[in-house]
């Protein structure tokens, strides 16, 4: 149908997550007319990441540094770690702008049917950090799922020797959410962990 | 929030049509996670697009050559051609796989409150290829719109004295659709140009 750069490209773009091949092609079609400068820094910015993107050795985050400018920061309280699941999860928490502590990353969350135990969690420099910082609470944001939970128990496990309080955020009805569209097994947690007004 | 790259990258993914940030930021995360070659060979490929890609002198259309494979394919009928206002258009028809004649693109269709003129279109190209490869039909396949059926005349008034037959391709209630949810533009339109069975 079209020609060898347009169709690699397009195979290469549907290979990214909620891109399917229609979508792919709008893109390269929109890649064809786009100003040429851009398309050039586009490609050079995804070809560099790579090279420029590292694990920060102390907390897992993804950064241009190592330590993550986070970490790095001394204004952010070190003895405050929340524990995410995932890089976006992070970038959420930072969103709020609320959250002045630090971060762990954990990349996963246990699920023995998929194969991700103890071992797979970065829990071991996750209780170094603690003892070497004298952390004084660990909160864990993981999802209220069955891993999210089942997680958020190892880790509690994991830190009962370090002596560090561990807190679980809060699970319930969504702000500006409709409580007649709220499924079941929200609306349960909401009613159970109810707070005194 | 996140560091130069990341922020850099997921705003140019952001200038993509149908890209939010929100989806950028997703796809940046992908990025960081995936595979060094795919990452790598994703951004080589886009960087080289502006000096690959060349439009047909010929037709219009943008391809990897000059005339495109399309018309330098000796087995299509260079006396059949199909006039399309965008690439995208021209893929579809394409992907149908049973027109085996030539392409047109015009980048645009009639649009005066736009800017777009009659010498915006491409057609004395148009005109100098229907005279010059004896074309026997031209089959406007320009949207059903004001500009689509605007840009179809203005054609037909550009070729009139090529005495080459001008056609248009059918409108009305698409294939495998309800016509309980049909527009009442599109079932005057399928009224209006009903076949004798």
């Amino acid at each position: 149908m079209s020609s060898g750069t347009i169709h690699e490209l397009t195979a290469l773009l549907s290979r990214l997550p909620g891109i399917g091949k229609r979508t792919a092609a709008r893109l390269v079609f929109h890649l064809l007319d786009a100003d040429t400068d851009y398309v050039r820094h586009l490609g050079a910015t995804i070809s560099a990441l790579p090279d420029k993107i590292f694990r920060c050795a102390t907390c897992g985050n993804l950064d241009e540094s190592n330590p993550c400018h986070l970490c790095a920061d001394p204004s952010r309280d070190a003895t405050l770690i929340c524990v995410v699941e995932r890089i976006p999860d992070l970038w959420a928490v930072e969103t709020g702008g609320t959250f002045r502590g630090r971060y762990h990353v954990l990349h996963g969350l246990l699920s023995p049917l998929d194969g991700v135990g103890p071992d797979d969690l970065n829990l071991a420099l996750l209780h170094q950090n603690v003892t070497a910082q004298q952390v004084r609470e660990v909160i864990v944001a993981t999802r209220p799922s069955v891993e999210g939970e089942a997680t958020a128990l190892l880790i509690q496990q994991t830190l009962a020797d370090t002596g560090v309080a561990v807190s679980r955020i809060a699970a319930g009805v969504p702000h500006g959410s409709e409580i007649e569209y709220t499924d079941a097994r929200t609306l349960e947690r909401a009613l159970a962990d109810r707070k005194a007004m």
